[in-house]
């Protein structure tokens, strides 16, 4: 295209087939018609204006490691990379800030913070992953019990509506009430209501020290009721996570490591709790590492292990891994979904009825501090295998739940949304999808299904169905 | 009306002169045709219906509280009032949730909360405020420099659109991505998207130990420029707030408090920074008190007071009471800008010059460690003090702040807004409040000018204008 020059445009057989899936492991790959690498906010907006007057689908793409299959192309679309895009423009040291473009990595911008003793907080598992991506999912990620997730650290943007127009929302201030709050409806929106062309980023002091504790139990549910003593405590851990036996398994065969837990207590281990501390203090860190243990072991912990700094950092790394090792083991799909925290042991029980019920095994780990589990589905048969998927995210909405808590719908749970969704929430966000993007080009197909956003005229009077 | 009961419905004559404006100081009184006292979420829904099908203007009502005349109905509309909503519907200790509705006040729900060792952080500084306001208005507070505001505590809310139609959005978690987030889309949209039937909240353990410190400063960019290195510090205050001379003099009259500040000291100082620390553990504070007083010295202040515990509360207190102090003094209206913090010293430079230029008295105090800024007005002539407003609000919005921090645009500051705002994002507002409300009939007159909330036709591929 002439917007962005034609050493920027893949055409036909030059597309790479990277462009044509994310990581979603279910999904269908689709070629684009193109992929245009624009530079400039400018060069975004007068291709989003070209592609509105033409009608032709976009998907924008960061990193391309998401793993809902929100990044997946459209036939006849045209893939927008921020592969040129990836500027750290500021970083502001007097208010905590970072201003990024879309295409910098979670790695680059940790990287840059590290000198000013600054940390961006969000550590969805994927370094590669881009800032863009991590906007438009919603990012979350093993630290979201003490900081949140993306949602919380996104003060600002820049961004281009399905129009073309580019507008910036919020800016370097953590609080605001001046109109309707657009940063935080394109947070997580996945594309489908505008591109974001600019993030602005809170950070935080970045603590010196941190302490790793493994717990072994000999039930899942006395896990979970560990959590909340826990987080009541007031040590404020930085990450809580429940791994079950299978998937430590896994995951520590992937990675290599040894644990060194003796044989008798792996006998008895049906899952482990991973506690994560971090301070500015060195000895209030050890005083909270001995108060925790303390409370573990009073809790039911058959042994506690205060994992060395080395030692630490690589069960958290391979924990972060936990998806390649069930992609390698030969999962089939897997499952994001969220429930109260204080539900989890219910869930999961209900979760282990449905997979025997269904002759599928599924294993688990997630961030058990907020609720949020993650499933590797292994059943072979893709329609025993659906049902199973549906029942298990069925399982959560009922808990007061949600079917995805960080990875988002994509385009590979739009069945599941809009059967355990609230049509009257559907047709809201139909609606508010076309006061983005009024001709619907912005990745068509994510969240909701292809042709499916077309606004619903507005109901008036109808009681709307409590979910 | 039928729908509530005639006990719960005055008309006329009958309705009291309180529910004709809220607290803004320039706020003109309007008589409602009437106020309805729903009991229930259904009872809202049936008036709301009602309301849309005969297009009555609705004016939702917490304590009326507010200090931009969000409160303020319509000439023939109807206020819908939240008094008889006010149950704590349940606190949910493993979750650290509670679910409120919105009439229940900040006082109620932190005497409920007490005996359970938690705490709802956000603490705007009037305790009679409602739930409901709190979540219209995004409100503040002090304690936003460590804990957030309102948007980070409301995790899910039940609602009434416009059409009448109930939805509920969020849970008990903290996150999700699964569509559109409606929680905070409502959250801060000032009533006039949806009716808020139900807040679930976020809980926090509360600190048994806090600490206040009182710093006086001669100059205001010291008193700013103290505010990086403190947060970088890593203490994570609960507060730190400016007071200039002219504001601390107020309050302390006002609520009668001697600080005991030597003469001496009290001559050379031109603003004071207050800071207030808190811990699970008494010996951490007193040696993050310790470390904190070293850092003041260090950067400039006259002298180091840390007030006992009741001293503390006091000042603290009094604080709050500002705005009271304030219309004590005969303030002639109030501003709430928000800068970015580091911005701070350069804004209130300007406000001096823009004050002095407008023969006009400033005086000023504010949320240092978050950028908002609280100003009081002395001007009587109107049109002097609305020029200076404006000139104030738009020095703000040049830094890359905002018209509001916390207090809202209400009835007060729609011509702030519809100035100083990318007309672009007003138009998508517009189209975000007729996907909400299509009859426009939710609080007219707040956000938007009455009869400026007709949807503008979604212009396609023109430029957007940045600000």
């Amino acid at each position: 295209m002439a917007i962005v020059g034609a050493a920027h445009v893949d055409v036909g057989d030059a597309v790479n087939d990277d462009v044509s899936h994310d990581e979603a492991l279910s999904g269908v790959p689709v070629r684009p018609r193109a992929v245009v690498r624009p530079g400039t906010t400018d060069e975004v907006a007068a291709v989003v204006r070209a592609a509105a007057a033409e009608r032709v689908p976009l998907t924008p793409r960061g990193s391309g490691t998401g793993l809902s299959g929100g990044a997946t192309p459209v036939p006849g679309g045209i893939v927008l990379s921020f592969e040129r895009m990836r500027a750290i423009l500021e970083i502001d040291v007097a208010n905590h800030v970072a201003v990024v473009e879309p295409g910098v990595t979670l790695a680059e911008l940790d990287e840059a913070l590290l000198p000013h003793g600054l940390v961006y907080p969000v550590f969805p598992g994927e370094q590669s992953a881009s800032l863009g991506g991590n906007v438009a999912t919603n990012a979350g990620g093993m630290r979201a019990v003490k900081y949140g997730v993306t949602r919380h650290h996104v003060l600002g943007v820049e961004a281009v509506l399905g129009t073309g127009e580019v507008i910036t929302a919020g800016g370097r201030f953590v609080k605001a009430t001046s109109g309707y709050d657009l940063t935080q409806l394109i947070l997580g929106s996945e594309g489908t209501l505008a591109v974001v062309t600019q993030a602005i980023l809170r950070l935080h002091p970045r603590p010196a020290h941190t302490a790793t504790l493994l717990a072994p139990f000999a039930t899942l549910d006395e896990v979970a009721a560990a959590v909340p003593p826990l987080v009541a405590s007031g040590v404020g851990p930085l990450l809580v996570e429940y791994i079950d036996l299978l998937s430590m398994g896994g995951i520590t065969a992937a990675a290599g490591i040894d644990l060194g837990i003796p044989e008798d207590i792996r006998a008895k281990t049906l899952a482990y709790l991973v506690v994560v501390l971090e301070d500015h203090h060195e000895d209030r860190l050890e005083e909270d590492t001995a108060s925790v243990a303390g409370l573990l072991t009073e809790l039911g912990s058959l042994e506690l292990y205060v994992l060395p700094g080395a030692a630490g950092a690589q069960l958290i790394e391979a924990r972060e891994r936990a998806f390649w090792a069930a992609k390698a083991a030969g999962a089939d799909d897997i499952v994001d979904a969220v429930v109260p925290r204080a539900s989890i042991p219910s869930y999961l029980g209900t979760v282990g009825g449905l997979a025997a019920a269904a002759g599928a095994l599924v294993t688990g780990c997630g961030h058990v501090g907020d609720g949020n589990v993650h499933l590797s589905i292994f059943q072979p048969d893709p329609d025993v295998r659906g049902r199973l998927i549906h029942d298990i995210l069925a399982a959560a909405a009922a808990l007061g739940g949600a079917v995805s808590g960080e990875h988002g719908i994509g385009t590979r749970k739009l069945a599941e949304l809009a059967g355990l969704e609230d049509p009257v929430k559907l047709d809201l966000m139909r609606r508010i999808k076309t006061a983005f993007d009024p001709r619907g080009i912005l990745n068509p197909g994510t969240i909701f299904a292809p042709g499916d956003t077309a606004p619903a005229p507005a109901p008036d009077g109808r009681q709307g169905a409590h979910r």
